[in-house]
């Protein structure tokens, strides 16, 4: 990697991955650093794992969330089906990484895309993307025929006032008919997203949505139109996966079909939207005891104390997702000790810029010091990985253990 | 550069930067894609740089809008007297790609990016940072006497309720008296930044804290403070650059001071923010004629047409500015003519996701097909730049003339 790569960092790793220079408490690492704790990052991977398999489905989880390949290997030595990928340059980058069944949880559009997906299939990866659109599947039938190569489809299953997807069962059926009459395609399932589904009280209109979902897959099914032995249905991101894989469970498909789950964020959790949808599971769920645990983490420095109440730190726009501010964690000295706690009670942040981030300061907040070192929480984190090109993995002492690139 | 980074584009680069394969209308390259139009780029460049020197001051573009060492370059060969940064490792990114002067327009803090710059300083580069508390002063005199070097910084005037940066006078003369205490810093000037003077009518208030500015860096000079033949005196973003020209030039610093001008976002200029901006800049200075021209913009193809009077486009918070949500410029179809352009009249961006937009279509929006290229129109571009490893260089034709890496 060439030296203006490195955003993060300037420990040098050796051969073995563990840091030449650095130690405790991110030394040597230059700041702002997205950070990803070892121990709730390994108990994510096996809770989702878990989870899955005890409703009888597989896993796929987004790596759009990520696009960290050593993320992608983890996912799958623990026991992932696949790796659910949002775009042709993404399914790319994870093929790259090792990779090699890819779902692609949207429509392949552009010849140039289409063109990296057929370069896939030639190098012996299994793609799967969905349509819904005769229009789509006349255009992928003509390139992949041209290809002379086969492309697996599911067809999406949307909502009213959604996003992409058929919105009816007979569109369903006729975007189906359509592959059927395309050699180069190859029927293999029903993909939707609930996350699109909105109303005051979603639960029970997902319920439907999964529903509707089984349904279509069935009505597929029975008319002859799934063209593999073991066909797919998946839906499912990181809100409201536990509706998802209840209804799968119950619809017992799993004799007929590999049912697919897809979440994507779980795998570092949050501090905000998906903190506040995991309550949202325990409460459905109690069953599950303890939830996912947020494993990413910003770490950066306050810049400037310029007058009494407010604090600048150099974290911006840049570094960090902004679906919501972040939020102040904990606080270190430079220099210092991982286990000294300086506190940030009452820290709030105020405003964020492209490179620096406001904090109004409580009254009394003591001893604050150009330097000091603080973790931020945010939300959500396909927004805060998408800024680095790496990040650091690290234990509780904050010694970096491995650099992670991301492949964006 | 590894596959697995290519996120913009498949089309191969010849030695000679022409594309290999693809042509006219983005062909061959993998969307969504960002693009810079060569013809504005061109223009904004001479642009600033005549309006910088029309004004007896020198221009330090800010690099971190671009991060993109091939307009650094540009920006150099147009005249500019060096590139500002905001951060430790952007000055990396700067200095390996050719920039020699280094303007820092922050507090530099942490031991990790303290010994990024000291390994510039070592390396050769010319490198300023900014300065507005005896703490960090302290600080850095530690450092670089370890270091056995000698770092420019120049004080920093904020205002209050702002950002970063001393309120007063006499903080700025302490600071300042601190940094003479120093032997391994040199006290070069003075910075400012008037993007955030707020409130109702900002000009006379800018105008207010360019005086303050000026004052201080006169009196640094009369108490016998700054400790370089031709110390530089700073300020300006990309939306009253106007002012801080004029207010430089009114005082007559050259014979003393090196003026200097930062804009960054005039180099593509935008859609938003910027474009707003621009109208007051030409309100009071109708002398300037035509203005700065937007020069960014992103293409996207539309990815599912769903239900009546909505497209879905293939282009998220992954890939442009959201300051502002986008705005569709243009409308191309996939395999046509630049030249051959389709309606996109009434068409507006309702909603953005990750990787999605929502357009609203109107009534008889006409023939839209699923692949229909459109181009986008951003605020700002600094959000817009950071999500690309590379962008493409466009004629009006829109083939591809050159790629340009990223280096955040």
């Amino acid at each position: 990697m060439r030296e203006t790569k490195r955003k993060a960092n300037t420990t040098t790793l050796g051969d073995k991955g563990t840091p030449e220079t650095g130690g405790s408490l991110l030394t040597g690492v230059s700041l702002p650093a997205a950070a990803i704790f070892e121990a709730p990052l390994a108990h994510n991977l096996a809770w989702m794992q878990r989870f899955a398999a005890s409703h009888g489905a597989y896993l796929a989880p987004h790596g759009k969330t990520t696009m960290t390949p050593a993320l992608f290997q983890r996912q799958l030595e623990a026991g992932a089906w696949g790796i659910t990928l949002a775009t042709a340059p993404q399914c790319r980058a994870a093929f790259a990484a090792g990779v090699q069944r890819l779902l692609m949880a949207n429509q392949l559009i552009g010849e140039a895309n289409m063109a990296i997906v057929a370069g896939l299939i030639e190098a012996g990866a299994e793609v799967y993307c969905v349509v819904d659109s005769t229009a789509n599947v006349e255009a992928l039938g003509r390139h992949f025929a041209a290809a002379g190569q086969t492309l697996n489809v599911l067809v999406e299953l949307g909502v009213p006032g959604g996003r992409t997807g058929c919105r009816t069962l007979e569109q369903v059926l006729g975007v189906a008919h359509s592959v059927a009459a395309q050699p180069a395609l190859r029927m293999a399932g029903m993909e939707g997203y609930e996350g699109v589904v909105h109303g005051t009280d979603p639960v029970p209109a997902i319920r439907d949505y999964a529903a509707q979902l089984i349904a279509c897959a069935q009505r597929l099914d029975q008319d002859g139109l799934l063209a593999v032995e073991a066909p797919i249905i998946t839906a499912s991101g990181s809100a409201w996966y536990d509706l998802i894989a209840e209804a799968f469970d119950a619809a017992e498909l799993r004799g007929r079909f590999v049912p697919v789950l897809r979440p994507g964020c779980y795998v570092v959790h949050d501090h905000g939207l998906y903190r506040e949808a995991q309550r949202g599971v325990l409460t459905r769920r109690p069953d599950l005891h303890e939830g996912l645990l947020p494993a990413l983490e910003v770490f950066a420095q306050v810049q400037s104390l310029p007058e009494p109440g407010l604090a600048i730190i150099a974290l911006g726009k840049r570094d960090i997702g902004f679906d919501q501010l972040p939020e102040p964690l904990r606080r270190y000295r430079e220099g210092g000790n991982a286990k000294d706690l300086l506190s940030v009670a009452g820290w709030k942040v105020t405003k964020l810029m492209d490179q620096h981030a406001f904090i109004a300061l409580p009254e009394g907040a003591g001893d604050v010091r150009i330097g000091d070192i603080v973790a931020f929480g945010a939300s959500h984190p396909c927004l805060t990985f998408d800024k680095w090109r790496q990040l650091c993995l690290v234990n509780e002492g904050l010694d970096v253990v491995e650099q992670m690139q991301t492949s964006f």
